[in-house]
């Protein structure tokens, strides 16, 4: 299956210092000693180690680069084969012809993903850690990435391995039922299914209780920052990019146009939603229209409301604290520097639960409380990624729900007093689902779909 | 002078499978141990070794990353220092936070540039050889990446050294001349004067032919299409791009708006200037005026002139023929498969010395013989970038200029009978220039202005 030797480049695209083409497959300490010159050719070299030599091409003899390579050998690699990376000078050209070198040797160019799928199909690490690798080169903040390395580490797969040993143990109790019923241990099963299945259920929930958190942190609050023209918009979303690192990322497939704008806001991930427009559109309600805006607000899940203290609350105003009454949102009354001519006991009570903040953005006062408020909506308590091994995959997520089903089905089935053979499928299911996560039981056009997400090289 | 460690990231920012920070100095070994934990301390690894392990923060004593380490101790290193690879699974977030420990525990960031600048105040490469590095990761086709490569190698320094070794015999003979008059080697002195000067003048000289060349390489030829509009000028540049390879790069620095188009013409790199420009203006003329557009034709170094042969010639088309007469330019008739409306033969006379061709852009003629022009435009013969060693660098250029100029006067004065020690003061100064090249006699200044054009890691 693994037959084929790959190669790609595994930097990112752009002129740098270093630029690596990676090759990994039996053949990829002999591929890559056909284009090599140094002291030792590198198929006599020692696993694990550096080796300064020339890239040249055998047609022409020419010499292209000087590099660093590294000699890798089966089965302690990323990809558990043999494994070169080539440490190239950096720039395009360059790391692009040592790429096209490897590649006329006799390898082909890794689909994105591939080393990792390999890595997964070879055994070294399961789906979900296969997923966390993905998860670690997207973190947007130090908490996400947190949650990423728990999962690349395998603590995740560690919880659900031991639930499925729970599910394995209660469905060879059953099947000890089914096959010796004189044994006469029909009463002790039901225990034992009630037992392990409310375990189990409760497990579940504990790790299902993680996945909001645990999804905000893998994939940034969409956040909209609203309010009436000259209110202070642009001065709040300056305020957050300028105090927070803001991590800037471009959608990849797409055109150079459509960035992302990462704001990290005390260990929350804000994703500035179409952040252009809110710098240019001075009111979005105005722009926009109340039904459309309704829409873009029913796609936030952070909306930032800005008013104006200095002035009478408007029938704008009035409009944005209706039309995001659904949403998570924070009001903030700006210019808390200036004469005070807002009714602020109204504003409170039309914001109902939703904080309410004075800000004076000019001052750079209020905004500390107003990151706190953001944390505070999102995460109760001190986060703790130490240990907790967050759910946070979409995927994951569903199948857990699905599991968590299953399993209660079979509880509802053990106080039906059903036979135990029609108890066994739905645990038996929610043993299946589980191994979903881990990739044991996952088909193969959905590993396919899975490391095609991946970057190139990886 | 070199006694601090310092760090960086080496891999262009982005998301990508593998990022690197980079660490060097003579604490770099001690240092990266503090923050990793594997097998074996780092401080106990054979140099020139990559080793699984995890970066932790010693101060929480939270896993921070799974990495691989290479290990190389001085002097067999880039810098001649002792260093560190961390190799991280490069996301934004990840590779950030392991350089951060990293300068947490005193080491600093990098100068763009300092770790070459370190191999060359260590004496591993010289000056013109550590431009050849940046030159390599900024090349933007393989014949530049050539002569940069041949620049690294130490190939136009070996030249560089030859010629001074002329100089400085020249030198030692002239100063037995002064001390030992009675030596009666006057006679002598003259004609290895003239020998030697004439050698090293023709050898000055044969540099700066291939300089024209060799800058072109370096740094594109900056080229603009122009014609009236609807006679094809969005297909010619569509052809250019597609059937060659277009490398687009952001100018570091500047916000992300501007990206320079390069495409690779039979090894000529067409640095295309405002493409988005040409792609939106239908009519340069027309839309800056003859003056601006003046200007903007002075600044190309390669102007592309489509005409419709479908149509009589214009005055517009007048216009642009006069207006490019001073520029490197080609006509264009595009539209062949059209019937012929133009008056050729007035084109070709207008035209001059300027190659004419017949192209069908919607048909794809014409356009391998456009890029053989352009090539035979700027490269006589077969471009051998095997053993030349090009000279691109503008400094370099400048400094053979003056260095020339110097045993030209020094060949005058022997000419002019001059007393020798008048001539020494010539031969010397072209000596020092010629070390300026290499960084022998490079003031300081000079070396930080230099090596601060560098990208980050570097």
């Amino acid at each position: 299956m693994n037959i084929d030797t790959i190669a790609a480049i595994s930097t990112p695209m752009g002129e740098g210092a270093i630029g690596i083409v990676r090759v990994s497959g039996e053949d990829a300490i002999a591929v890559a000693d056909k284009i090599y010159k140094g002291k030792f050719p590198l198929t006599v070299l020692d696993s694990h180690t550096i080796n300064y030599g020339h890239i040249y091409d055998p047609q022409s003899g020419e010499t292209i680069e000087e590099v660093m390579v590294s000699v890798l050998r089966a089965p302690k690699t990323y990809t558990k084969e043999n494994m070169i990376e080539i440490n190239c000078h950096g720039g395009l050209v360059s790391v692009n012809r040592v790429l096209h070198l490897v590649l006329n040797q006799g390898t082909r160019l890794a689909e994105p993903g591939e080393f990792t799928k390999r890595a997964f199909l070879n055994g070294r690490i399961d789906l979900s850690q296969a997923e966390g690798v993905m998860d670690l080169i997207r973190a947007k903040t130090d908490r996400a990435m947190n949650v990423a390395m728990n999962q690349v580490e395998g603590k995740l797969s560690q919880r659900i391995q031991k639930l499925r040993q729970e599910l394995l143990e209660t469905v060879a109790n059953v099947e000890v039922n089914i096959d010796y019923p004189e044994y006469d241990a029909e009463e002790m099963t039901v225990t034992i299914l009630q037992e392990k299945g409310t375990f189990v259920q409760k497990e579940i929930e504990r790790l299902l209780q993680t996945a909001h958190q645990g999804k905000i942190l893998r994939e940034g609050l969409s956040t909209v920052i609203v309010g009436r023209p000259n209110v202070g918009k642009s001065s709040l979303l300056n305020s957050l990019v300028h105090e927070n690192k803001a991590i800037v990322t471009e959608i990849a497939g797409t055109t150079r146009d459509v960035i992302e704008e990462y704001v990290n806001v005390r260990g929350v991930p804000l994703r500035l939603l179409d952040t252009a427009g809110i710098r240019d559109t001075e009111d979005i309600v105005e722009k926009l229209g109340v039904e459309r805006s309704r829409k873009v607000l029913n796609e936030a899940e952070l909306v930032l409301l800005v008013l104006n203290q200095n002035e009478p609350l408007t029938d704008s105003d009035l409009e944005l604290l209706k039309l995001t009454e659904e949403n998570d949102s924070i009001i903030i009354v700006n210019k808390a520097d200036l004469e005070d001519r807002i009714d602020i006991e109204y504003v409170r009570k039309l914001a109902g639960n939703r904080p309410v903040l004075a800000t004076s953005l000019v001052r750079d006062e209020g905004v500390d409380e107003l990151e706190e408020a953001i944390r505070d909506l999102f995460f109760e308590g001190d986060l703790d990624t130490g240990d907790m091994s967050y759910v946070s995959n979409s995927r994951h997520i569903a199948l857990l729900h699905q599991a968590k089903q299953s399993v209660e089905e079979a509880l509802g089935a053990v106080d039906a007093d059903m036979p135990v053979d029609m108890i066994q499928i739905d645990i038996t299911r929610a043993w299946e689902l589980l191994g979903e996560v881990i990739g044991d039981s996952a088909q193969e056009s959905l590993i396919d779909q899975l490391f095609a997400q991946f970057c190139l090289g990886k």
